[in-house]
């Protein structure tokens, strides 16, 4: 029912698929009287485009945003924000060859069983395309987040196979911009290098590869989250697990924590000058769903997308087992493209929190 | 607003603290003229409890859950269905030692800064104890469950520390009620005997220990999940990461798969005597969010629980630095008693999206 | 799914039965740290009990409420409230003879129709004794509105059958209390008197009259209420329109404002001493689904409860046509009694939009 | 936060100001694989436009929808399905000399003092005109009912001013066709005559009209809708009162039921060739919020609209008491023109609650 929809209080509902004639979102629960900066908004989902990098999608959208609704005189009117954004150049006939066959890991299979129809055309609306719009309300919310919080939030692609960066901490003071300028989105140039050398091997086999993102909020106060089902860390997991691609996500010391001892792990308060911290931050921030006002940081791993150049196998809906060459137009590594998506949807989770606040207390 | 239910179909909302007179929750969008099984309902409760492992806590609650409403001659008349669970071994005055202090990465801090108010007695809201009423709820659904799926929920404990059992998915076919049986409830007993050892020791220096627990869903049928943000996947996270101490979550290969080439994480789809199915199960089941009728796995990662017997420092409410040591009745090692918490909430994810399914098509 | 909830940030889940243990609601959403008073909440729910009218039902219910949740040391914790009612005085054996049929205007035949089960015990889930806790509710949420606003919610009874009161606006300055210590909550003893007489000839004749319940909100701000699908006068239909034998709704001049003139209807705003009013207030102090700081009227109409004592035909479970003669507790016109439901209900709505303005501006 | 989206299983969330550059609709929750007539869609679209009647506004939009999402080769995806009317004859400057005044029983203030912020022109987001997207989405949702029952809706004009029909239920199985053939969608010759000039009369004295709609739901199978707070009658009022200019919604007898008798009122169950009916409908087919199978029926009062031609006193942002003359495009009775409105909200609650009885039964 809601499934296309992401928050509760600020709420963005996504729709469009990837070669109709427009994706879009509608935004509700923006609060009213907020001037908003659309360059930025642009700006944002100009920086998740796949035409920026190398051995990417040749996909070329000029991704241009429309806000039909919700803004007068540049302010938000504390009515539905609608967002469109339209689909230039889809070639549905590359797809023409694969109307029937169901792509191996992708989800025509299940599209088709679950609801006996589906809009094969470029992924229809499984296709990562959809979440342009969605960078965009994200890039909203970060801007009505600066009414309420001096919180940043920045991420990095710590690895992309089996090259990652060591001692990731280094990285958290990192600014967005000064990853972006980086050609891999990866803070260091060795690793970077090392990575290049890597997509470009696969680009030679046909073949892909997937990675690791670190995000880090910073300057987050405490009491931004909620307990229970809605603890910050499980609303996180759930918006990057929504990510196509994504298969796991961890936050503060993650699956290491697993491994350690509570005597090494608990963070110790201290007071100092009236500002409450710890003396490490093994937690990641949070504590019973809700921040301590330490920084948050959490990792979210991505596969190898599933359309490579190389013919495999598969069945296609008659059940034949038969062979496939994915033709379309897609990256070999889009593990940098994603950060603006995880930026976005870790500050719609972030602004739908901190709204909930101005209720309870 | 809705922190305190899990699931929006199929909802369950939660209520309660540890030191209150009950716990509960209160269970609706249940189908009607179903027979309820209130026994298997008590089993499951019971094997969450407290006093069942060495080295658990002392807390001896009897955890009888009471119906009070929804059910008429032991069936669902499709009305809310609400379970009590009375809290009779509360020891409050364990507590007065700390009232006023923050223990270390417990939710005492973040709720006070939240709220500015805690019931500090147990840890109040954030106490695990709140799941006993949610692992009925959660084999209420997996009775509910039946009536439209084969499914089955296992999960057993994949490692405690560093120590873990080697290629999980020779035990994706034992049962829930052999893994119970063993001592730790993981299926390796070698494993089991180091992992006791070191649960030995770190109880003699009043230490804690994490682990990780890994889940099949076997026999479920393919179009089971959401697309977008309701992925099954995320879903799952959601759950998982909402459980107390949990810091991460993966599915199919997980973080592993971030180090894979596409051409070796692609599951090659094949149908064989009209079953299609996949030749490898690298992704976990699920493609685009909805299941695709292979094994569902997943792993949760627990850090070890925070309340650890040794001296520690920390601040109290007026800011003051303090040293506390912590005298409630607490674990060393809480992670096989997670499995039914585990179990539960998978089980009400599952039954939400397979309700959802009788709309849709 | 969520028809048994009222509200959705301040939001009240009821559950039970009229002939189960206990009925109850869990109320999530609620401001932390706001000291409550549960005597003020007794009184509210035992001024909607069955005995304190002439030729009311004979059912005796303590009503007692317990709260086992969400309050600490008396102030909320933000944590989720469950109010538990006993039911002590249920003479299930009363509906023996019944339990096959299908009552004339009850929900026996629908309810066995939409969910093939049912509880036949005093109405089971469809029992208006179910409105207790509700009421409880309500009259927290009283409280709670306080912390915010002036305002002050009244009802009275404007008509019983075909009696009504004269000039309603004449009594919207009369308080609860002025209003609850009148024999019927009519503000007019002649009225009074006459309906009395009613009432009593239709006690003699086993019959049952209905009438309306006129509410008035005075002192309320500006800018309570939401645009398009959650205007206040939307959300208060919807829940008056949910208490059992309410037909219709009406605020303003109601339905005698389809019958006038746009230059009679329109209310012309003034400004005064810097306060802003209007001349006239046939709208009912609220446009475009928004109050407009002048009072908020409406009026509630309840047929007669379906329950009388003479004999009627009607249907079975197995489709024969027979004759029945209901001998449960029940009352000859129950219309003052739903005042504090009505109440209740509205103070429910209102803070749900109180809290609602605090994320918008 | 969910203001502008009406139903919860079916959702339609509504967007668009009235003289921005598109108003349009998303739909979600939609089932699979359904053959829509988008043609039909467009007609009830047409039906409610402004400039079909005399006396009507002069705005002459063609009300094109634009299906962007949703669809493929003419079937539901079961994806969200956006809709798309682009604003053409806005003409904005009508409105500048109103720009700072707040017209009487308009929500120019009210939204005002809620947002700090609106939209002047045209009424922005509290436009009638937003309901042309609302309609296409209910003229879908009936085509998605025909899938599952055989309901029909019907409306027609029971009364302008104080002028009515007598006796309604002889008009209950007209047909919407040949209603809408009819100068004021009225069905009796005579009464509409008789309207006629009086809205003539009215237009001359640059005044406008209300009046009522009575709306009858024939052929509904038993078991629609839920108990308590989703009764099927509460969610109608609620979606009635939704509508600009509602004051009041009544169903079966409604407020007449208030002076009846419970033995006048209760309507027998008799079973006849296997068939359940009752011999009388006083209560409009619905008992416990659920259908019986009997026609469903009920009035909703519309005052006569705010904008008239005369001069007015008001006051503007300043708070000046100051006289206004409103030259926008206005009707003299919009009545007529709500019929295609009131049929979609209808249509929309209907199929939300046939679409709740897959999940519970």
């Amino acid at each position: 029912m809601d499934s296309n929809t992401l928050g509760d209080i600020f709420r963005v509902q996504s729709f469009g698929e990837s070669h109709g004639p427009y994706i879009g979102c509608v935004i509700d629960g923006i609060p009213a009287n907020i001037t908003i900066d659309i360059e930025a908004m642009q700006a944002a989902v100009n920086s998740r485009k796949t035409n920026t990098a190398k051995h990417a999608s040749a996909r070329n959208e000029t991704d241009t945003i429309e806000i039909i609704s919700g803004v007068f005189e540049n302010k938000t009117l504390g009515s539905p924000l609608c967002i469109l954004i339209k689909n230039t150049d889809a070639q549905s006939k590359d797809y023409d060859n694969i109307k029937t066959a169901f792509r191996p890991n992708h989800a025509d299979y299940t599209t088709a069983i679950k609801y006996g129809i589906r809009d094969h055309r470029g992924g229809g609306r499984s296709s990562i395309r959809i979440t342009a719009a969605m960078v965009a309300a994200g890039a909203l919310a970060l801007q009505i987040i600066a009414q309420y919080s001096k919180l940043s939030i920045t991420s990095f692609v710590s690895a992309i196979g089996a090259i990652g960066v060591e001692n990731k901490q280094q990285y958290f003071n990192c600014t967005q911009a000064a990853i972006n300028k980086t050609i891999l989105r990866c803070p260091n140039e060795n690793t970077s290098m090392a990575i290049q050398k890597k997509i470009d091997a696969a680009f030679e086999n046909k073949d892909t590869l997937g990675g690791c993102i670190t995000t880090v909020i910073q300057n987050i106060e405490a009491g931004i989250g909620s307990p229970i089902f809605k603890k910050l860390q499980a609303q996180l997991a759930q918006a990057m697990l929504s990510i196509n691609t994504v298969k796991g996500f961890e936050y503060g010391d993650g699956f290491e924590a697993a491994q350690q001892y509570g005597s090494h792990h608990n963070d110790i308060f201290v007071q100092e000058n009236n500002v409450v911290k710890t003396t490490t931050n093994h937690s990641g921030g949070i504590q019973g769903g809700i921040s301590n006002g330490m920084p948050i940081y959490f990792t979210t791993a991505f596969k190898p997308i599933s359309s490579i150049g190389k013919m495999q196998q598969t069945i296609n809906e008659k059940g034949d087992n038969i062979a496939i060459e994915i033709s379309g137009r897609h990256d070999v590594c889009a593990v940098p493209r994603a950060i603006p998506i995880v930026n976005a949807y870790t500050a719609i989770v972030l602004l739908n929190e901190i709204l909930k606040n101005k209720i309870i207390k």
